[in-house]
């Protein structure tokens, strides 16, 4: 099984060189990594122009800098080719990948299936993913969460539309297949899985700290440790378990921080680099493998009625509980979760709620 | 008219610094100015909490903090009313934009609409808008000219398509107005107006440097110079006008960094901040609503069956020319940008291709 790491947290408090060191530490360890970004500045810092073919960095450890170009192209032929199947006037054979251009949301989506092509190919023990580190990245990483809750909202309703009754015929053989397409096309001779099924699996993984988890990464600095606090419950939200903060030391004021706030969870500090002396740093870090005892970010106590959702890093004042909808919708940092009850709880209205130690603690 | 103005740099630079002193001089000299960002870090910065709503900092100067969940709902709300209004039975009506959730583009897509609603309401001179600075801010902001592209290009295929032709009479009505509704729901009551039209006035609006332009933030560390001039070739890509470079004191290593890098364009040091005294920062700005000879993003002489490019930033060899489509497509800096000519050069094959002094010279 492959694990992926990522790292969280303001830009400029090493985010980038925590990732390098933290690769280097696991390939010593005998790991097989992969420490890929889609930002330049990893080439940069490793004073390595990196591209889409991984390039060995030492024994092995290899980089990898994605394009959204390049990943574009490759499921626009996929789309293509399953369009020609499918249809039997094709249209977008005239068209070439090596046009398109990049729309928002594009980057988002295709990284997040290339990493998890990596992951299922099995050939590298853990991915290191230098992202942006910010709301961006919880975007990225949340759509398997958002995209489910999307699909389950809205089949109900679109199978009663004209539109869509209309369109059935068109749609039905062509959406299957090109779901799983964009999302795995790898398997092309396989029966296209059901997009219920490709959204379990993705949510599954991203919530699975042995397969995918984050670090915080911050200087002393207040207003780097606000982000980190803050991008640390936006992780809650969707889903993704947070299993540590490093503390880099590029605060140039040297101020104190409170490591409390970050509590249960532990903080290293970590050396100054000196030019390409890695050695100190990589002795700093613990063995990022390990399994850690964090709060899970949601649990739910059907004996008690109870749903209990962890959102450390926010005020109680920016924490919004709904219920419009079938489901209770949870808004923080600009970022909403629908969380789908099990059956004894499923439909229950809200009778309480009350936010205490991190936790907001839900009643039914 | 009212001119936008952003920033773009690596992390931690000094981004949202600038972009508040800049905000504050320029309201000092008269302006009305917003000072806009979706990221909490402006508000911190300030000390004074932001949301959606406007909140006076000094006199004429606004801050605002952009929430994806708060625009998202109004979107919905205008898409509602517009389907109830073209379909018999609309479908949506029951799904509530409280409880959508974001995915990957749709921040972007709301906020570059936000900007340009608050634009056009004419209420203020000038709105600094303190986003991304990076890669992610360029998608956003080449929304118009990708879009643009995707619509002239994919329009007569798909107009030959069974599908689109069995669609026809559900789409023609429901496509124009939500074009329209989410790019301008202000005046649901005029006739929606053409995608065409939309586009061609969002890429106009995003290249004409009096209505929109971006400064450049660096310190002098070698990997933030080398962040600030790709993302400077960056916007060449998307025709956004870069008016300057502001070189900002937070290098720990205090590094001499080459002006010329960034030549023809002017870099200005600016001054560490001490605590809340902003004055020495805000004198050591220019005016930047100053009009500054700069190289255009793209120029066509006809005459000399000639097309220049102006992408500083890139090395030859990260820039790519080809022809696969009816229009040339240049590929840098994991954007590609497909140029339509006009008649004499459109569809000529071309002869010739050489970069010099930043600029790619395209020979027909």
């Amino acid at each position: 099984m492959t694990l992926i790491l990522t790292f969280l947290g303001k830009g400029g408090t090493g985010r980038t060189t925590t990732a390098i060191a933290v690769a280097k530490k696991l390939s010593r360890l005998g790991c097989r990594v992969l420490l890929t970004a889609q930002d330049p500045s990893l080439g940069w810092e490793l004073g390595l122009p990196l591209d889409m073919n991984p390039t060995e960095i030492e024994p092995r450890l290899y980089g990898q800098q994605f394009f959204s170009t390049a990943l574009l192209e490759k499921s626009w032929e996929k789309i293509k080719e399953l369009e020609s199947q499918y249809l039997r006037s094709p249209t977008l054979k005239s068209i070439y990948g090596q046009e398109l251009g990049i729309l928002p949301g594009m980057d988002e989506i295709l990284r997040l299936n290339a990493l998890r092509e990596k992951a299922q190919s099995r050939q590298y023990d853990v991915i290191v993913y230098d992202g942006s580190g910010d709301l961006g990245a919880l975007r990225m990483l949340g759509v398997p969460e958002i995209a489910d809750w999307y699909w389950r909202r809205f089949r109900q309703i679109l199978q009663d539309s004209d539109v869509v009754k209309t369109l059935l015929p068109f749609l039905q053989p062509i959406t299957g297949a090109i779901f799983s397409a964009s999302l795995n096309f790898d398997n092309l001779a396989d029966s296209p899985k059901s997009p219920e099924k490709f959204l379990a699996e993705g949510r599954a993984f991203l919530s699975d700290p042995q397969r995918f988890a984050a670090y915080l990464v911050t200087t002393s600095q207040p207003q780097a440790v606000m982000m980190a606090q803050h991008l640390w419950g936006g992780a809650q939200q969707i889903g993704l378990t947070v299993k540590g903060v490093f503390q880099t030391p590029l605060d140039p004021a040297h101020t104190a921080m409170d490591v409390s706030s970050f509590s249960p969870l532990s903080v290293t500090h970590l050396p100054q680099r000196s030019g390409q002396d890695w050695e100190s740093l990589i002795n700093a870090l613990p063995d990022v493998r390990d399994i850690l005892p964090v709060p899970q970010p949601l649990s739910v106590e059907i004996a008690q009625r109870q749903v209990k959702v962890f959102l450390p890093g926010f005020d109680k004042k920016h924490v919004k509980l709904t219920q419009y909808g079938p489901e209770i919708t949870i808004e923080a940092g600009d970022q909403r979760r629908n969380i789908a009850l099990p059956p004894p709880l499923s439909g229950q209205p809200v009778t309480g709620a009350r936010f205490k130690d991190g936790y907001l603690i839900i009643s039914f």
